[in-house]
């Protein structure tokens, strides 16, 4: 059968935390490390929720703390607006007793690479700087990445300022190293992730389900929406990092268009805009595949697929 | 009856043709003036399209001829793989008798308003040079300025590079004059007019009305819809400039969300970019109102209604 | 014999007085008209400079206002911590009685241009606002202009940011437009006018030829010196505008070199710089002749013929 | 005694080359190690460089290979016009035998630091990108570093641009990261340097001293002088990396002035300016200590002292 073996390099996160549960799970992933980067929170607090939520679902992956900072940039931003003070607001845990590996994340990525057989998907649903700094430190690991299926950017509207997106933003120049890489590059950006929203209705849906992994779902979505509809007005939120895991389970779940992207980084009002060449304005050669459509129920389903696994 | 006065900036371009078209007969339009930019077209050509359209149509209003050049940039940027070689390919004209005023556009625009009680409307539907100069060199017409109703930009994708439409990427410090000049700007994005795609069924209606007019119309639309075909595989093009008057003939026709709207000036990449503040993330007071939607069945009618008023 | 035919363009400002003292009186120079911008102050403020210089010397040229703003830039800079409140305090003059003509500043420029065999060399010594507004309004006249001989920016150190020099910065954009006209450019940058520092010394020497030209001076190089000081630290303040009319009478009173200059116009912290490449590392042709060294003595003479011909 | 602590992080390069043989023997300086980065050559031809050096001098520092691209920027430039084919030619070394560490530099560097008491300094002689990566990797290591003694950057003229030097211009967001950590810098920029150019009767001073070194020292500055009067026209080449182990030997070597320094990264035609506030224009809180004025009979002095210590 036909594993893909993937690092999840993340930044819990609600969202995250819904990737790491189905992608921890479904046989059709190897899930080999979980690699933490500073994001929706500060780095200390993404890698205690990734460890809580390993902890309470029982995953014994190993997770590896990276960079606090960005590359560039002088000061991290974090989405405290829609993850709350821990950055995994909601759910109440036990006393944490899992621990955070001691090698650093970008070793564990240059190391996992350079020792294998070209066969890892790199899945970044943060902020891209371990990835990009992985890549910059031991550029040799760019031809063993399979593939990166990633969260972030937008082609139409930014969510953080009217032309970026949070991840992207928060270091674009990790996202430019990225995008420039050579390496094949699945964008899943704030047009695909808008068209699953997560409303009440699924909320309830899945708690139903009635595992752990269902309450831990219910309880993260809960407070992920009452955000959502505080910051932007929305009924439900849009659960973008589970639908990287959903496309490496199912691929035809997500439309995707082969694009030109390039990632804006010397611009004061378009920093971290993605630029993808919808229309192929440029004639530049795709460098990526962008998501534009969503298989809404098809979606819904992989992710209840992914609850229920946890009996 | 509440005649808007206007004076219409343009660039003949097949869009802009039907503008004036529309413009000079509609009896809730006063059009004072047309000034020309160089945009879709040199200045001589455009100057000339404009002056063909008007001895065609009977059209007595006088044409003032003004900027060649953008203000910063270094060249001009034309659209001929959409307007073809003249400009105005598709229809056959009269050797051409009317000429333009000797008067420059600018000191036009200037005089126009200064003389006036502020209640004169700026229509642009070609690139800002015109506007923007005339603000620069005499900043006190900047208060006799009504409203500015202008054809330009996007808040999803450009359609000259990933991030610009072609007016604003054709002078953007021009439009960064114009949406910091403190007047209402109303923007007919390529959000709103890639809802009037003209389709073929259009042409065929409004050919059958059989005026002098409806003959110019379909001339024009059957050349620029194979342009748009070649270029963005659509069956009809967008029918840009048209929607500002029609918006002027009758509001109800165009949806606007008001957003506070920043031209991008500084990046080579994303030149022309403008950030419309769609869920108003910046917290900015709003500069602009921005069309988002058209009720398109009320756009075609008001067409086939100037149409028809050239009998 | 060969009057040079000039149009001098300032905004006074206190080197710019001396200016207009120096060309209106040498018998090498053919001084056409005064034009006057913002820049030193606002455009109010050195129009009535202009004119205050004008009637108390009795020098009977016209003299035109135009630009108040900058051609992009949002708002004006001034240097009111130079030239004080006035633009010109120091010298106390007589209620004015003389009035700037009712032609704007750039169209005079244009059609004095238009209207002349190409003899005529622009002279300007403050912000080039006036001077690429009519570039841009009418380019025709770009191949009349026989030279630009301006005050304005600096291969070494800025005095307004540690990248840029004063005119410059306060729009660079029509820097831009200007450096990228075509037409020869002869640079007195700070690089030069540091080397014309006005010690009391030399104020001293000139109060002492006991004209009203004298005296004028002393007025003005007094309170400037002053200001240097608090400003820069230095004893006396760099005399950069009479650099450029010391160069038009004598030539070889400045050593000049061929570069190619650009002008930054993207950078915010480097916005203004003119980058003068020296060393040719860039291999383009030069677009400039740049100064680089000041013959002191005979520089303080010609200032000083100049003030004895106001007898 | 007090023999400072230092990390030299370097690209040989033939000043690179005298840098080390300076470093390794003074009696004042204790050299924990040597990095090497991508610069005047690849990593692998820097790194060879800096193993022959140490191999030919029987200096027994450890020597670590770090990056071989830039941060952000896609592809490293290199200096091969000035520093040849090898990146050190001119001198012939024996067969290779000494090896580089199979740490990684930024590794060391991380290690080195978390592990000291505060007193060790970095002298980097090349692009920054060892520096940030660590600093980026593992930000408590910036409260560790004494002081960073660098050569980089220029207030006046750039020598690749008009507007930059080499090492900034080669990796600016790392000389951004070094130049906002925090930690102290002085820089010795070109301004400084091009007060150092080794004439041919320094050469020939060096030479007679007749050690290895002085041998070594001839070898490289006679290549060295060639290639900078082909690309600048001088007589002798400017000695620019000594100059931070000549400060660090006896700082009344070098005058240095406390400017607040920037790096422009957003910029493509000033991208690696060092904005190096001369006259605190912007009253920002001075960063760095600016190498302004060189002594340079006594700097001559201490690199003979240096080459007489290889007996």
């Amino acid at each position: 059968m036909d594993k893909r073996k993937i690092i999840l390099d993340c930044d819990p996160g609600h969202d995250d935390a819904v990737a790491i549960m189905m992608s921890a799970i479904h046989p059709k992933i190897d899930l080999l490390g979980i690699t933490i980067v500073a994001g929706n929170q500060t780095l200390e607090k993404t890698t205690r929720n990734a460890l809580n939520v390993c902890q309470y679902l029982n995953i014994d992956t190993k997770v590896y703390s990276g960079c606090s900072l960005p590359m560039v940039r002088d000061k991290q931003v974090i989405a405290d607006d829609i993850h709350g003070e821990t950055g995994l607001d909601g759910p109440v845990f036990d006393t944490l007793t899992r621990k955070a590996e001691d090698k650093h994340a970008v070793n564990y990525i240059i190391d996992t690479l350079m020792e294998s057989d070209g066969d890892i998907t790199l899945v970044p649903t943060g902020p891209l700087t371990n990835i990009a700094m992985a890549m910059r430190m031991e550029p040799r690991i760019v031809d063993k990445i399979q593939e990166i299926v990633l969260m972030g950017g937008a082609y139409q509207l930014g969510n953080v300022t009217p032309a970026a997106e949070f991840n992207i933003l928060a270091d674009a120049e990790a996202a430019h190293v990225v995008f420039t890489s050579g390496r094949p590059v699945v964008m899943m950006g704030l047009d695909l992730t808008r068209q699953a929203l997560c409303y009440p209705s699924i909320v309830e849906r899945m708690e139903k389900i009635d595992t752990k992994a269902a309450h831990l779902f219910a309880d993260l979505m809960r407070f992920f929406g009452q955000q959502q509809k505080k910051v932007f007005g929305w009924e439900g939120g849009p659960l973008h990092d589970p639908t990287c895991i959903a496309y490496l389970i199912d691929p035809s779940v997500i439309e995707v268009k082969p694009m030109y992207t390039e990632v804006e980084i010397r611009s004061e009002k378009c920093y971290g805009r993605t630029l993808c060449d919808y229309f192929n304005i440029t004639k530049e050669e795709p460098n990526s595949l962008v998501a534009v459509k969503l298989d809404n129920e098809k979606f819904w389903d992989i992710v209840e697929e992914c609850i229920k696994l946890y009996n």
